[in-house]
């Protein structure tokens, strides 16, 4: 399989490269078209390597890519899931080179989407033609449910999921949007957090006004946002918002041990991130506090005139994103609504404060010791060299909660990125060596079933 | 006087129409070749009504045009001082009709520098062309000194008019960049707060991070500047800068009483301004807030991102831009020292944080019994039949201070804008019945010295 792979390498490349050049960027409206092209694009790309019954599913926000291939009777069905969307790509000047026209430098492809999650998918998809292309055939069923959405919290997905449970039903669900702990060490996710994410609006009046005239006798937009965002934190890291730590579980010894394996450099960290300080939460470790730990992270802020030169003024208004990682039993509808409560309560004298719900996602806890899981460890060790550990991802993949509930399957989270690939920010990319590694492993899996 | 006036109105607001389509934006770089452009127009505008030993005086930043007519032997001199700088137009969006395209609405012209302060200042040059016209001479001698950085502080007049002082040397200097009470209610204001404006920077990585990923567990550069923006001020809207109130007089029973006559309906701002309740300083009220008391405003805020849609991102980076109105013996140079300080003790673990200093002014006090400051409210009074008030006015005109100490003259502030005019924020205008009497008023007060 290997020769077949480094046969194709450059052609996969090329074609990955086309992939990566649809700026499918879910949360921006004016890209709607752009996400539909990333659905036709995989249509193509799946009917090449021989699936059947593809479907573009048309949803209220961008489509669902169906399809499948199900004549390995007797063995087992295995639903791929992933992601043709990307996140938007701004601050676009500190991209070295262009996020949608993908360049390969020192072995690595670089284009927003490159390791989330596009060239993840594309894995498993030249996965199959590789053994379409030897054998002719697959060894498993294999049905694929490809998705727009998941950059905005996979908004149309789980009623689909809910409704197609047959047409969706899998022995297990293999998803690729993952990393490893570092370049060395493999990693099948076994926990992912939940999501909430919210935009807070304040204003205090219907124009700016002069600072001299009115400053200083007004409300101010900005004084009343960061009022109210300073107040959503302690000093020392831990989350305000009352009720906020509802239903998350106090980690045991055996946790924390297990928390504790995951390799983690802070010097390194500092010094490849310009980093002065490391802060988080008193009184847990940064591998805790970016794993098991919920938090509440300001994702932007904007009020004002805060471009170059000066404008006296006092804004009327301001927003700001906010978005909250949670855990065990932390329901993302509570957590809303202690913000709402918390917002109310703190509400600055003048400002009028409207809040909108963006993402919403349950966390998830799978077992590492589900066989379908332990296998693609295997197959990991046969390519790799070296076993994978299970790591408590701080992420979000709000769908998997869905798939493992739903579906009642166990959700195999085999990732091939890194964590330094800068996903979501400038400079995305992905590391061409995982890249087909990832499809051998991916091969090797499936023989396996 | 009236009917020469009125004969060439509509010339006269063609002409100033075309002084508003200069775009002459003095805080960004782009606009500086339109700013030159500013100066060319009025050098232009001042030859044509007679003016002599007109020039452009280039500095480091915008020029200054100067002009003089001297041929009114053993008569007094006037030194008539404006800005033909501009405030940025954004946002954009605002404005009903581009702020760069002037138009006359209900017999008002709508443009950005509209009041602030092309048309007041083009009310000085058609008072002397109409005088002119009407005598062949002028009454008195006069000089213009007329600048392209008023907007930004001012940068480069005080020496010039430091190193000029004989050529400046007038009897009094007369400026209108001011507004009436209100629409009812001529002003000449006889107290300028002064100014400091500096600019925040907070930086925490080198690059947008994850929030799943490293959320929680590093530094927040918009948590940073949030806490520190947040910790500038007291609950009770009194500025939490150690030092900041140094220098600030108690202001005293007479002065209240003065202050507490400025016409002020709290219904009224709050029903135009769409604002649910007013805010400022405990134990002061809105007339003494925005006069007499010293502010600190944040004037705008940006960091990570915040636009359509969700990046969930650990910024790397913020900027807020703030401006201080300062009163009294207070130094700007002393409160910028005190934030500087501040920002020192209450930098949050991780942040590097940087200040930058924009904005610099002194305060001023005038004395309203000064016979040329009591000649200008006959003269209003004589034309709008109400006699001036004489205001404390809580903007800042950072040259007053500049030309009253170093001249040793008077300055009259003989201001014709409305307070409701929309300066410095979108849809700025001008009245134009302000624009006729003003130089009518002008003409009056010139007649009478």
């Amino acid at each position: 399989m290997k020769e077949t792979i480094q046969l194709h390498k450059d052609q996969y490349i090329e074609e990955l490269k086309d992939f990566l050049r649809i700026p499918s960027i879910s949360s921006v409206n004016d890209y709607k078209e752009e996400v539909q092209k990333g659905a036709k694009w995989l249509e193509g790309a799946l009917k090449k390597i021989g699936m059947e019954n593809i479907e573009i599913i048309q949803t209220e926000g961008h489509p669902i890519v169906y399809a499948d291939w199900l004549h390995a009777e007797g063995k087992p069905t295995v639903l791929i899931y992933g992601h043709y969307d990307v996140q938007p790509a701004e601050p676009l000047d500190l991209w070295e080179t262009p996020p949608f026209e993908p360049v390969v430098r020192a072995n690595k492809i670089y284009a927003r989407g490159a390791t989330d999650d596009k060239g993840q998918v594309f894995i498993h998809i030249k996965a199959l033609e590789a053994i379409m292309e030897k054998d002719g055939k697959l060894p498993v069923n294999v049905k694929f449910c490809i998705e727009g959405e998941e950059e905005i919290a996979s908004r149309n997905l789980p009623p689909f999921i809910d409704q197609n449970q047959e047409k969706l039903a899998a022995d297990a669900v293999l998803v690729s949007d993952t990393s490893f702990i570092d370049e060395n060490q493999p990693a099948i996710c076994t926990s992912l957090r939940g999501a909430l994410a919210l935009e807070m609006n304040v204003k205090t009046a219907n124009t700016d006004l002069h600072s001299g005239q009115y400053g200083g006798g007004v409300p101010n937009a900005v004084h009343s946002i960061v009022q109210l965002l300073d107040s959503m934190h302690h000093e020392n890291g831990k989350v305000a918002i009352d009720g906020f730590y509802e239903g998350v579980p106090t980690p045991t010894a055996e946790l924390r041990e297990e928390v504790a394996q995951i390799p983690f450099d802070p010097e390194k960290t500092k010094k490849e991130l310009d980093m002065s300080e490391l802060f988080g939460e008193e009184g847990f470790t940064f591998q805790e506090r970016t794993g098991i730990r919920p938090t509440l992270e300001i994702n932007g802020v904007a009020g004002g005139f805060a471009e170059e030169g000066m404008k006296t003024i006092v804004p009327k208004e301001a927003v700001a994103k906010i978005s909250c990682r949670l855990v065990g039993e932390q329901s993302p509808v509570k957590v809303y609504e202690y913000i709402q409560k918390h917002v109310e309560k703190h509400k600055p004298v003048g400002a009028q404060v409207d809040i909108k719900q963006l993402i919403k996602a349950d966390p998830v806890s799978l077992d590492s010791q589900d066989p379908m899981i332990q296998k693609a460890a295997d197959a990991y060790e046969d390519v790799y060299g070296i076993r994978p550990l299970f790591p408590k991802e701080g992420g979000s993949i709000p769908i998997v909660e869905v798939f493992a509930r739903v579906l009642n399957a166990p959700v195999v989270l085999m990732g091939f990125g890194l964590p330094s690939e800068n996903l979501h920010a400038p400079n995305e990319h992905f590391h061409l060596d995982n890249f087909t590694k990832g499809i051998e492993t991916v091969c090797e899996y499936l023989y396996s079933l």
